[in-house]
């Protein structure tokens, strides 16, 4: 495995995805922090999508990265039959021609950021690239396009059953014990044996990423952690014990804190990772503390993933600028690990 | 009725409660901004609480309010003999001693605290006094205490099932669906009807303490509102009905919105009151974004209420200074309203 290899997915080709990909690479200055040099940002990027889409978005913008600091990966063989429902249409990395429809979830458009993402899992279970840096995908396009994964974390997931998605800034860390299911059915999975299990990727797969001592803070899953069981019992019936075991064994987590105070107590302190318990317990802190610069990362797995952590953003794709920091940041921190 | 004349509880005497009382008190120059002179604070303070827990705390801290900015509440009648199971000890107003057990939830504390709010209600719910600011009581204590209320909002919607709590700041304002209940039971009240019903209330009550035009923005229940109904059906269910027949009784409201994102998006427009449907949905956002400065406003009653937004703060109650601020803000807010 070459970790200076880095494939990017250009995401939902109806969403800002491509855009911020042109954009991020045509930053050359931005980039070049990432190897120390102003010359060349020393890691070598593999996009994995329509070279067509890519040229239509540097057209569009007037931007025109360093033809150097790129390859586009050779596409593989065609998915298999029955997966995407169709074959050979606009959007998809077989064709050469404009990207599909802009601004809604598309199936076509869903086909192709799977496929392209596909290709790139692939290349990295195959140790060809170190690193995938995924563009914004819309869950809404995949399910069009008969996809069973509700996003990348999730397909990721599927060969790595132990993923964990983590956000990342200078200011807060967040892991989310679960993320892309309805609220109902996160409560739900709020057990003492699911916990513990989670507990200990987590610590393997920090440990893998960011070097140092953490400390893992767990959230409360009710209003003021239960508050001695008046406001909820899974504190005491699932979480406490749980922690209580984890620490036991020598995974450095406590808790559970209040949830509308530990993500306060977190904030500028980088040993401090908060575990939040479902998917907008951790994002709404996250995305208010650090907006535009955060970084979604996949850990647990043989490589690394990470991600801007923002959606498609379909309301303003192909009209008003998109802002490239978050992909920015989301490549800096894949090649810095 | 008067709305300058303004009650003040102690809240449990365990906690910071009488600390930021006594600190806020002594702030003249802070306070004197309400009436817009430096001498006087133009509102006329009643303070509902054991008057020695008010004086040691004087003493221990060596600051001296102006007597004249405040008096003490004659103590009425008894409590309903069997409602808190005991008397005459100290903590309670008719006890003349020093404060009860510090730093931990305490059933004496409970008790007291609970009887001088119940005696700043029935003032207020006389006209005695217009508004009532409260210090942190402990939802512990209340229960110790064998008191069925889980905290003053609670109490308040006994008289009035239509009160409504809201986080009000100069960055964001919130409004709570639900506050003090377990998640799970929270979920189970998602429901068109109670919505329709919450969003009428809350745009009564915020008419009546904050002018000019306001526009609701109503969070998801589901992670990214639901995606389409991919992640959860409440929103296409329950939510979007509500939202849809509200808006077309002229109610100014909107939404779903994915909760990861709404809360930012409202930031700074203090024309923007975001609805929570869950206790932490609100105060984890906004606890981040109005740390300190943000004050609890029970709307939807004859008179107002309002409260610092932090607890009693057990662990540094009698050691650490606490920060009065944002008991400032909610005596200044109970004199603007």
């Amino acid at each position: 495995m070459n970790r200076r290899r880095i494939g990017i997915t250009l995401g939902d080709p109806g969403g800002i995805g491509p855009e911020i990909v042109v954009r991020a690479l045509a930053q050359a200055t931005e980039l070049a922090g990432l190897s120390g040099t102003t010359e060349s940002t020393g890691a070598e990027y593999i996009i994995f999508g329509d070279s067509d889409v890519f040229r239509f978005e540097e057209d569009r913008l007037g931007l025109k990265p360093d033809p150097a600091a790129y390859v586009f990966h050779e596409s593989g063989p065609e998915p298999p039959s029955g997966l995407l429902g169709h074959s050979g249409r606009c959007g998809q990395p077989g064709c050469r021609g404009r990207p599909g429809r802009r601004g809604i979830p598309d199936k076509d458009n869903g086909a192709a950021s799977f496929r392209w993402f596909a290709d790139a899992v692939a290349s990295a279970r195959a140790k060809e690239i170190g690193a995938i840096v995924t563009a914004p995908i819309s869950k809404k396009s995949w399910e069009l396009a008969g996809l069973p994964w509700r996003g990348h974390t999730e397909y990721l997931a599927s060969f790595y059953p132990g993923a964990i998605m983590t956000f990342w800034s200078d200011t807060l860390t967040v892991a989310l014990f679960s993320h892309h299911i309805p609220l109902r059915q996160a409560l739900a999975g709020v057990t003492k044996t699911a916990l513990l299990r989670f507990f200990g990727n987590l610590r393997d797969g920090v440990a893998a990423v960011s070097p140092g001592p953490h400390e893992f803070l767990v959230a409360g899953l009710n209003p003021h952690a239960g508050e001695a069981g008046i406001l909820g019992r899974e504190e005491s019936e699932e979480i406490e014990p749980a922690i209580c075991e984890a620490r036991e064994s020598g995974i450095p987590v406590s808790g559970p804190f209040p949830p509308d105070v530990v993500f306060r107590s977190a904030l500028g302190r980088p040993e401090k990772v908060v575990v939040a318990l479902y998917h907008d317990q951790g994002l709404i802190p996250f995305k208010l503390a650090a907006f535009e610069t955060g970084v979604n990362v996949t850990l647990g797995m043989p490589f690394l993933r990470t991600s801007p952590d923002h959606g498609t953003a379909f309301d303003i794709a192909g009209k008003s600028p998109a802002d490239p920091r978050s992909m920015i940041a989301a490549l800096r921190l894949a090649d810095r690990s």
